[in-house]
């Protein structure tokens, strides 16, 4: 009954493939954790899945590495995977680009860029790519998370690749944040506005052997001074945590300071966990995650039920035809779904 | 009883402050239109002074001009606007930046860079940026846009930066859309994969006076090519239009080829019309707009009303100590929210 993306029937539908699937995942079995994967990055996800997971999730240690395109984030993931197996630990990576579906590369690029850890065992490796429903895409990788945590996976990389509101949606599910630049990033402000220096709580500067990678380190340290909250001690954070965030150069092909970037995420996550802000995020994070589940509701509902199904395609019909203006049918809208 | 910012009293309300924006936004007076795009660019907007505008909508050319950054768009945006003003005809531009708010660079920084229109009596320049709140952002453009169009500006044109789905959310309010591209952008493909090829109408490889500009022509003509429903005649277009996204090259400080692009986005202006598809482009714009408005009614519903607004609150600590997983705890506010 899997469609040759491995999706499953309807959402919301149960079935004995998918309590297959289930035990599969909490036996930890790269198979099915890979077909649980591709049910949750369907349309509206595969929620009778997740609540069979769920009671099973929260012991991964989720972290997010996110960055302008360019700046070697998956060599770096892949070397920090390798520090965390020599560890002893299991690592699951969810690699996200919210880019365009145009050429599914994505799938291929990740896979090809880890070679060295493609065929660990004790790695677990997933891209993800838009298909064309962004708000979906944050969705999905939150429940692509779950799968890999109540697969026991140790700990879980969310990869993304760009600098937009997209990219800092989908990596804000992990509890700590590293942005990875490369020298030159200076060149062109506009690439790191994007909301990532709000969001790391640990800076890379990559490819530190290249020219300017001092530079680039200073420029950056200049920058989180400037930033807003900077001067309150932690960049919106509460007083208790009194983090500020480290600037760490690596070389990621040889693996020169991914070490210290593992010790600075680590650092991160004690002083998250000493400090309850590690329970704030949280608890942030449920919200949001909740919001965003009732929006894909909502739409549905909009977009699909007979009546307000109707109402939409009539009233923009209306608005395009400038015989109502577009806040007036809103409302009107609303209300039919809604109520008042 | 304008803020510091300009914006209007609370959404929705309607004074005779408001009234008169309106007539003044209707006479083309410049200090109005400024606190007009003030007033909806707000939370929320000012759906009361859109109401008034909207009969006079839809008579503006609207252009869009989207891009990563680097590639020259405001210069190019300036030099498309005097072309148009030696035709004749009035210009407003809303240049829109959807990175962080953290520097609130964009406005002051357009307007430098578009220095030599910006005393022009004929060209309106405003500049938005994010706030924090980007489904706010695609909806004050597209209020931006309608209030230049009922101010009278002959073209209006959008410009973006960044290459996102945020960028093409915003850029996507116009009728004909131009993605700008420098020499160099194929040994970073990641950066132009973001969804702006599909959006495309017209292609254009500024700074062409650089080396690589024919090999960077070439490679996006390839990937036109490759892109999906390009051997369908019109990437996803329907048969009637049978537009193939044309490569304009531009030397922007120059105005080289500027002349050329403006006879591209005139001939799909053209194609659009003779199609009908222009027709059916601005009827999905419109349905777009309503759904993003009744998006923006439900999240404050959910978050304000008693009911919903604590249930949000006291679900989101449930999901957090994992007493109730995400799934069901949307279910059941949605249903508190909306009904079965």
């Amino acid at each position: 009954m899997l469609n040759p993306r491995g999706s499953l029937l309807k959402p919301g539908t149960w079935s004995v493939e998918l309590a297959a699937i289930a035990q599969g995942v909490l036996k930890g079995r790269p198979r099915e954790i890979g077909r649980a994967i591709s049910a949750v990055e369907g349309d509206g996800g595969s929620p009778r899945l997740l609540q069979a997971l769920f009671g099973r999730t929260g012991r991964a240690r989720v972290l997010g590495i996110t960055g302008p395109p360019g700046a070697g984030k998956s060599t770096l993931v892949q070397r920090l995977a390798q520090l965390y197996r020599k560890r002893g630990k299991t690592v699951g990576i969810v690699a996200v680009d919210p880019s365009s579906p145009f050429t599914g590369g994505a799938i291929l690029g990740d896979r090809i860029r880890m070679t060295e850890i493609y065929t660990d065992p004790g790695v677990f490796i997933r891209s993800m790519a838009t298909r064309g429903n962004l708000g979906g895409l944050a969705r999905a990788t939150a429940d692509a998370v779950d799968v890999l945590d109540a697969a026991g996976y140790d700990v879980v990389i969310i990869e993304t690749v760009g600098v937009g509101q997209d990219e800092v949606d989908i990596v804000k599910a992990a509890e700590t944040i590293a942005v990875v630049l490369a020298p030159g990033f200076g060149d062109d402000i506009q690439a790191i506005k994007a909301g990532i220096l709000e969001i790391g709580d640990v800076f890379v500067v990559n490819k530190a052997d290249r020219e300017g990678s001092d530079r680039a380190a200073a420029q950056l340290a200049m920058m989180l001074d400037l930033s807003p909250g900077a001067e309150a001690g932690g960049r919106g954070y509460p007083e208790p945590l009194r983090w500020r965030p480290p600037i760490v150069k690596t070389v990621a092909p040889s693996a020169g300071g991914v070490e210290e970037l593992a010790r600075a995420l680590d650092a991160h996550g004690a002083a998250l966990a000493a400090s309850g802000e590690g329970e704030r995020r949280r608890r942030k994070r449920a919200r949001a995650r909740l919001l965003a589940l009732l929006e894909e509701r909502f739409r549905g509902r909009v977009q699909t039920s007979e009546a307000s199904g109707g109402g939409l395609e009539e009233a923009a019909d209306r608005v395009c035809s400038r015989s109502e203006d577009p806040y007036a049918a809103a409302d009107r809208l609303f209300s039919a779904v809604v109520g008042t």
